[in-house]
């Protein structure tokens, strides 16, 4: 206990349950990390896909962004209705369910949860990635980084939401200061002038390529990468029960703070871009640069400023998971409590966060992490269906509350869920259509199959409900049991078994397996006439005993058989083994002693032996 | 079960022993392929210390071959007495300890053990060394393949000795076969000839280094590297009781076989390898070669039967490791029967071999060959020290062992086994000097401790059955317990619970955590009054409902609590802490429900609290 405390913080009462949430300052780092991260491969995706237009991709990089900024305003006035009318925590899956039933709600829950597992990876690996292009010596050691990265976000997740927050204060907000700093010096560059020298030239593009025409299709895939910036917004809204009261006030003015710095960001990423006429590089070549970087060289130069700005990038992104590591245990909690998964996910654990939720996104990211082996800017474009598939389902699920509530301006508040939801809605099936091909249609196959799953558990749930549910409790009068005790030998251990189970009833059975290897026992006739002479000086009935023969040396097959036997002699009464087990007072000497009791009791559970009773008496080894 | 059956072959009774046993035919490939796998490396070790020495060297191969060969001759003649002496089985461990006394059989047990660990690694890296120099493509691979072969021998030795013997057979024949071959072939070519021409002129000798003086600390430690190649001989005597009726006869005609045909072979590679001029190269280098390949390449060209020489080198050599699946169990049986090893070492699996003791060695030499990354050459000299300090101890107990029995001719058989132990005490002395630096050291630190860990297990085992043992059974009567049951709510397992402990006792309480996360559930005054009506229409003893907060959501650690408490209301009567046990019918409904009552059971026991018997009352699922 005292290691977990000291990695998790001492347990926290329900009680202490408001000290623990947090404010604004703190809100924006706990909950819109991964909405910030986004600023630095959002518009990068856009661009590496308008490569093959070369200069004149540049000319569209102004117009993608301004819709890409219009849809961030669209979905930031939606969810501030949804946090307004959810003030518990309206996340996609809370108000799809609500509003557009259950397989709405699942579709939502699912969308999402893919969406959080894969933010985690991605997050994690495109810092590490921007690192080791930094540091080229850790290259090697990528998968090693990525996974310390992560077991020290679980860490700090599993401490709680308010130090969580405060960890992640100090690098968000420092990369917000590079960024507006960066943004700022490079717009006060552009006064006067329309293009402004780079301090570092960008690698000039490559006019060769620029016969491809820019087709419709280019800017639609052009859009759909750009749409990767808006992942992270609807974290928020999900944990609204986690902002301090008002909860809906704080929670939608820390959305408001995290939309319009992200608006900055695009549309400042976006203006100077054109401005320094700067094109996305190839990925995976050796000329690859990041944007932000390219971006920074050529305002300030390979200065001081340029690596600071650097690393507060690095910091962020592979912090970025953090939000995934808020969102999905308490997308977990929810659809567990409607019992779609398993109810470990709404146990909240000592540190008043849902701890399992927590560990099972670490396992599953850490499995992705390392099947991709630390790279995996593959899969960023599949983890903007997720969201945006649960940003339209929550839109219209809003829309539908609202029909439904009709309160003060209802048909306003309406209006701009509908906008939203279509806005959203068009997005998806876009980005489906345009990263089909390029692993959309992974999400496409796991999204059905995770439902088919949740389904599967609630059925279980019902089915165990209904089997297990008693209109009255009742309390039948029941014979005492007949008792049964394996004993390989007497000893204090053995003996204390013997009288526990005489105590409870006058039907006692010692069990004794004759083992072809083992010499020097006691035969089962001797220990009869001791167990009559014992008996007989306390005027008690007499224990039985009996011997079964083990060609095959087993221990655990012949008692559990014995068992079965006589439950087949006795089907009206409960039948208790009795098990006697030393326990060894300390660990090293767990491999000392054999392990029966447990394997017995195991292999008794698998054989699905009813009726019986398993009782430990254990005999504690002095220290 | 169906998967264990097909992997390991179906469970053999105890009367099935002697089927099991083995013949000389299958006893040679059984207990005989460390000692004849020695031969490839053992006077490559040699040749290799004289290096230095050069085509001066050369000269000395065949005296140095002589001694090696003459010491062998004398732990042939010790150890066939030592197996009429001991036909149970006498390793070195046995006959150390009965005739020496318990700290030098430990010691003998210990050098033992750590000779068979090695043996595992070094024969497996040696083969897959050669393995990748054959084909360089494997070399990214060594490490997989040595843990492949791992795997394949330990689930070979855990399917039983017979089947063993049968699969060793064709390698360890062919093996033979080509040896044989060989030799003959090349010894055909020397009549005549002192100096025949080889077909592929080996490396020729470094002259410049002839410089060094053949001094006699390099023939000594030349002498020290040869001896590995005696490591293995003592195989038989350990497993005499694995041969076929008359167990000493057979075990002492396979003996001789496999020390005639190592003795041939050490032979004619020494004279051989004169003949031809033969050196060894130096390891590690890129000219490195084996001596066998050298051999192989100078008698008969790299045709088709060099490759077929090579091919049997590489099995054996990878497959010698199986002399240490047989003799680690055994010796570690004997061992753990004396008490001085966890009891699990003596319990026969279901294939009538010490399965616990293949587990352990094959888990330990899989670490062995990861730490080292599947290159253990460092290693090869470290495990004569082991193997010869088991055959000095051995021969040193059968003297005292004469001196006591006296039989017939005892005087002879005393003086064999004395010259043995002096012959094989000295090459001790020796090889220890001589390697110390080299990492004789580890095996001069890790005895000792091996002997003070088996020591600590046997104070241990003494202490439990001082502190267990009775005089004579008693049945002291005791009255019924108290019992406790915890329900978190009303259903038919925490129903069946609760009658059941009914059956047992008088004093039931039913125990109600309340956590502050929970709602809906019913009242401890609500229980109560059900429990009542309950109770009073079958004129039954009230249960009482007990409520305890659980402000941290803990739900073990309240119900642990309120035991300890009870414990001190009740200090003269047994508590019987019964748990509602939901057991799910499909593995896969594992992770649906929670497993409190483990928990408790867990932390229940790590508290310690004496007086205290578990029931579990196991409530199935409908499938």
């Amino acid at each position: 206990m005292p290691v977990l405390d000291w990695l998790l913080g001492k347990p926290l009462a329900s009680e202490e349950d408001s000290e623990q949430r947090v404010g604004v300052l703190t809100g924006v780092p706990s909950f819109g990390l991964d909405a910030l991260g986004s600023a630095a491969y959002g518009p990068e995706a856009a661009l590496t896909l308008l490569i093959p237009a070369a200069a004149a991709g540049i000319a569209y990089v102004m117009p993608i962004s301004l819709i890409i900024i219009a849809l961030l305003a669209i979905v930031f006035f939606s969810y501030r209705q949804t946090i307004d009318a959810y003030p518990q925590g309206g996340g996609s899956y809370t108000v799809a369910s609500e509003n557009l039933g259950q397989n709405l709600g699942l579709l939502a829950g699912a969308a999402l949860m893919l969406d959080y597992l894969l933010d985690v990876g991605v997050g994690i690996s495109t810092g590490v990635g921007a690192l080791v292009s930094a540091v080229p010596r850790l290259q090697p050691h990528t998968l090693g980084l990525c996974l310390v990265i992560l077991v020290l976000l679980t860490v700090i997740s599993l401490r709680g939401v308010r130090e969580n927050g405060m960890i992640y204060t100090v690098p968000t907000y420092y990369f917000i200061a590079c960024m507006v700093a960066m943004l700022g010096w490079g717009f006060l560059k552009t006064l006067g002038h329309a293009h402004p020298v780079p301090v570092v030239a960008p690698p000039s593009v490559h006019t060769q390529h620029a016969i491809a025409a820019v087709s419709t299709w280019l800017l639609i895939r052009a859009f759909a990468g750009g749409c990767t910036a808006l992942t992270g917004v609807e974290a928020v809204s999900n944990g609204v029960s986690a902002f301090r009261d008002p909860a809906n006030v704080t929670a939608k003015r820390t959305l408001t703070v995290i939309v319009i710095l992200l608006g900055v960001f695009l549309y400042g990423i976006a203006y100077l871009t054109r401005a320094y006429g700067i094109m996305a590089t190839e990925p995976g070549t050796p000329q690859y640069q990041s944007l932000l970087s390219m971006l920074a060289a050529a305002i300030a130069g390979k200065g001081i400023f340029y690596y600071a700005t650097i690393a507060s990038v690095l910091a962020l992104l592979s912090m970025s998971a953090n939000t995934a590591f808020t969102g999905f245990p308490r997308l977990c909690r929810a659809i567990a409590e409607d019992g779609f998964l398993p109810r470990f996910f709404a146990i909240r654990g000592r540190r008043l966060v849902y701890h399992e939720g927590i560990l099972v996104l670490a396992v599953l990211s850490g499995l992705i992490l390392i099947a991709f082996g630390g790279v995996t800017d593959r899969l960023i474009p599949l983890f903007a269906i997720g969201a945006f598939s649960a940003f339209t389902l929550s839109q219209a699920g809003m829309v539908m509350h609202w029909r439904r509530e009709r309160g003060r301006r209802w048909p306003l508040y309406l209006a701009i869920n509908l906008v939203g939801a279509i806005a959203t809605g068009i997005t998806v099936f876009v980005v489906l259509i345009a990263k089909f091909t390029e692993g959309a249609w992974i999400t496409v196959l796991a999204i059905p199959v995770l439902i088919l799953l949740m389904k599967a558990v609630h059925r279980h749930y019902a089915r165990v409900a209904a089997a297990t549910s008693i209109k009255q409790l009742d309390l039948v009068p029941a014979d005492p049991p007949v008792a049964v005790i394996p004993v390989s030998g007497w000893n204090k251990a053995s003996q204390a078994a013997l009288q526990f189970a005489c105590s409870l009833t006058a039907d006692v059975t010692v069990l004794h397996v004759e083992c072809p290897d083992e010499v020097g026992e006691q035969t089962a006739g001797g220990w009869q006439r001791q167990l009559d002479a014992a008996a007989d000086k306390h005027g008690k009935a007499h224990p039985r005993v009996v011997s079964v023969p083990s060609p095959f040396r087993f221990i655990t097959t012949p008692i559990v058989n014995y068992v079965v036997r006589l439950q087949g002699e006795f089907p009206h009464r409960k039948i208790a083994l009795v098990l006697p087990d030393l326990i060894a007072t300390h660990w090293y000497h767990y491999l000392l002693h054999n392990h029966r009791a447990t394997a017995i009791r195991g292999m008794l559970l698998l054989r699905g032996v009813s009726n019986v009773a398993i009782i430990n008496v254990p005999w504690y080894l002095p220290q």
